[in-house]
């Protein structure tokens, strides 16, 4: 079938169609480039929220519960999970199989998973290739959820318009440096499995590094969820609804949308560098850097033909 | 002073030399890539050793055990720790001045943080060229810390001839997926914190990961420490060293040093791939992939200049 009529049967609610687009673009088939050059071209203003936090923080399952909210208002709803995967686990089908039972049989409900390892394309490339798509398919909002808060996944919940880092009662305990990361990426907090402790100082925490931060317009709501019981799941939904309103309303949703535009393009460069690192030259080149006959930072410069 | 002077000097455990060195090299000065080729050509078969593991399971403390185990084997030794920081809390300077301070005054260990965020250059490629340095000025082994597991940091580690993963009493609890992407890059498992409680569980569930793991000719020992207290250091340190022999004695070791060669070309190319992403020419292709007229692959296209 062609993609263009792929698009009108995915648009349409066709899940089959809707996946094929997204194999042709997540497998890197020839047809791969004029399918992304379409979504690109049908994109619309899809909101693109990010979901990222701890392993263990329940961000699978604030997910679901967020889908069922939006589900309510009769959005329709596009997840991509990043999900680490494994030769002995096989990660991310597992995964797969989890999450989208619940919402199995909706087909306004479309969650892909994505194994951050043994892919043909960059993380970022990839994700950003399968966001498109599902924009273009409709879908809004479009939920990015990653599993670790690794520096790999941070760039690409950073190119979200909205995101939302997950913690948990008694995350503020002790001192740890890598906490304070997480902070600069947020434009939501919920502190989630509020029903396993006080939340009070994880919440007291997080508003005494926020008074540290740079002065914006916006300040970060934090909200306490029991995703497992779908408690403050509405005030959630809502302090997302607010920071898509507040980027609508300011400089900052152009902002953010030009930083994605940079981010997606250096993800390509990126990956047509990988694709072309290969062949026979490359060969010769690697040879000579084992040999030290060559450094590595002299040998890249020969490759970029500069 | 000239780079090929501050090369004897440092050789000579002049640490404000290597310093200087380290420096040129990591802020990009002019002088960086003559001072990488130099590295380079000099460079000894350092054994590099990656040290990884879940935030709070030790590294830090566990790397600090093993270097004062390897400075009674009189060996100089050499670190590059990839610390996260932020505009917060200036994590990586923090790390520093806590870790220096055990080993202050001895000529023979030098730690270097790097921040993950905010450097010049990417961390794959920064790594590889501290890693080098290091190497160069005759430290033997060089380690790599990183602080998560992240997808960037596995990479970076993964460029090690021996990476020791490190855990904790309890972590086998549970079904996460992610969990097994480490049991992948593991040459050497520490269980530290063994006073905390008991290892079994741990060793057990890594035991029957293991056994489902492709045969290859080296199993990775599991090492039980108390890194605040000393207790196996001593068993780590020969683990690692057993890794070393099984490396130089079977084809592994070429096989790993052919890996490490390409990563860093790789992080190299990326890298320069990287500053030419700049100038006027990126503006105009930004703004044409902004307004929808051009999408992002195929703007990457145009950039790559195919």
């Amino acid at each position: 079938m062609d993609p263009t009529d792929l698009w009108d049967e995915a648009r349409r609610g066709d899940r089959r169609a809707l996946a094929r687009l997204l194999r042709i673009v997540e497998d890197r088939h020839d047809e791969a480039r004029p399918v992304l050059a379409d979504a690109w071209r049908r994109r619309p203003p899809s909101h693109l929220v990010g979901i990222t936090g701890a392993p263990g923080s329940g961000k699978s399952t604030l997910t679901n519960a967020l889908i069922a909210t939006w589900r309510a208002l009769d959005r329709r709803v596009g997840v991509v999970a990043v999900d680490p995967s494994s030769p002995f686990t096989g990660g991310a089908l597992l995964g797969d199989r989890i999450r989208m039972q619940e919402h199995v049989g909706d087909p306004d409900v479309f969650i892909r998973s994505m194994s951050s390892r043994g892919r043909l394309g960059g993380l970022a490339d990839t994700t950003a290739a399968l966001v498109t798509v599902l924009g273009a398919a409709g879908f809004d909002p479009v939920v990015i959820e990653t599993v670790g808060v690794g520096q790999s996944e941070v760039e690409v919940v950073h190119h979200a318009d909205t995101v939302v880092v997950v913690l948990t009662p008694g995350w503020g305990d002790g001192v740890q440096a890598d906490k304070a990361g997480i902070l600069e990426i947020a434009d939501v907090f919920a502190i989630n499995k509020a029903d396993r402790g006080s939340t009070t100082d994880t919440r007291r925490w997080l508003e005494s590094m926020l008074e540290m931060a740079p002065d914006t317009n916006w300040e970060p709501p934090i909200v306490d969820t029991v995703a497992t019981e779908g408690t403050g799941i509405d005030e959630l939904a809502d302090a997302i609804d607010r920071h898509r309103r507040h980027l609508i309303t300011t400089d900052e949703g152009r902002r953010r949308r030009d930083r994605r535009v940079r981010g997606y393009v250096e993800a390509a460069v990126a990956e047509g560098m990988r694709r072309r690192m290969s062949g026979p030259d490359l060969d010769g080149v690697l040879a000579a850097v084992s040999s030290g006959a060559l450094d590595p930072w002299t040998a890249a410069d020969q490759l970029l033909g500069s």
